[in-house]
C-alpha cells in the first residue's frame, strides 16, 4: 500500500471564525494551526482528531478555488488527503495507471510538505490531495 | 473532547465494483467488510486506511437516500462519521446546544454498532454521523 494514511478532510466554509463555533465550541476539536495560502487566494484552520485533521477552508479572494466551489455547491468537504511516502514515485505510478492529476509535480503546501491534486474525473467525484514529507 | 476518532469517510458511488478498481486495484486500499443495508436501500464496502476507513456506498433501490444525492450531486464524498464514546450523551449535549439532529436517538448500524446523523444545516454543510460501541 502507498498510501500511509488519511492526512486531513478538506471542508470549505464561509468563514473559519464563524465554524469554529461548532467545530472545536461543539465538536471539541483542538485547533492546530492557522495559515493562509495567499496564492490560492485561502486561509486555512487545522483541528486535530485523533491522528487525523480537519481542515477548514475560507476564501479570502474572489474566484479563488473555494469561493467557486461554494458557489456552485454551498459549503461544504471539499477534499480528502492522503499521506504517501514519496509523492513523485506515487505520482507516475497514477499517471502510470491512468489517472488524470490536476498537479503533475508536486508543489509545496503551507505546512512545509509537497502536495498534488488528482483530478475527480477517474477518482468518482472525489478530489483526492495527496501529501508526502520528502 | 467527545469524539474518539474519525470512524470513516462515506462516499456516494453508482458502482462499487467499479469503484474498486481505482480504491483498492490504484490506490491499494484493503477491503475490509462488504454488506447491504436493506432498509436503507444500499450496500456498503469498508475499505481499510491507518486507523480509519473508506465506506463506499451504493445504492440498490430507487428513490433510496444515495441515489437522490447522487441524482442531484453525482458521485462524492456523503458524510465523515466520528466515533464517540457514548453516543446517547453525545446527542442529549448536542440537542442542549441547539444542533438538529437527524436521529433524535440512535439506531443500530449494518457493523453491530450504535448510529446516528447530525442534520448538515448545523455543521456548515458536512452530513455528520455518530457511532459508538455502547
Amino acid at each position: 500500500m502507498f498510501l500511509q494514511k488519511l492526512d486531513h478532510i478538506g471542508i470549505a466554509v464561509k468563514s473559519i471564525e464563524g465554524c469554529l463555533d461548532f467545530y472545536s465550541g461543539v465538536l471539541g476539536l483542538e485547533v492546530e494551526t492557522l495559515f493562509s495560502v495567499t496564492e490560492q487566494g485561502i486561509k486555512a484552520c487545522m483541528l486535530k482528531i485523533g491522528n487525523t485533521k480537519i481542515e477548514l477552508l475560507e476564501s479570502t479572494t474572489e474566484g479563488s478555488p473555494i469561493a467557486k466551489y461554494i458557489e456552485k455547491r454551498g459549503e461544504g468537504i471539499h477534499h480528502i488527503c492522503f499521506e504517501v511516502e514519496d509523492i513523485e514515485t506515487s505520482l507516475h505510478t497514477l499517471e502510470r495507471k491512468g489517472i488524470t492529476l490536476i498537479d503533475k509535480t508536486p508543489r509545496m503546501g503551507a505546512e512545509g510538505k509537497k502536495i498534488a491534486f488528482l483530478h475527480p474525473k477517474n477518482t468518482h467525484g472525489v478530489l483526492i490531495e495527496l501529501t508526502s514529507v520528502f
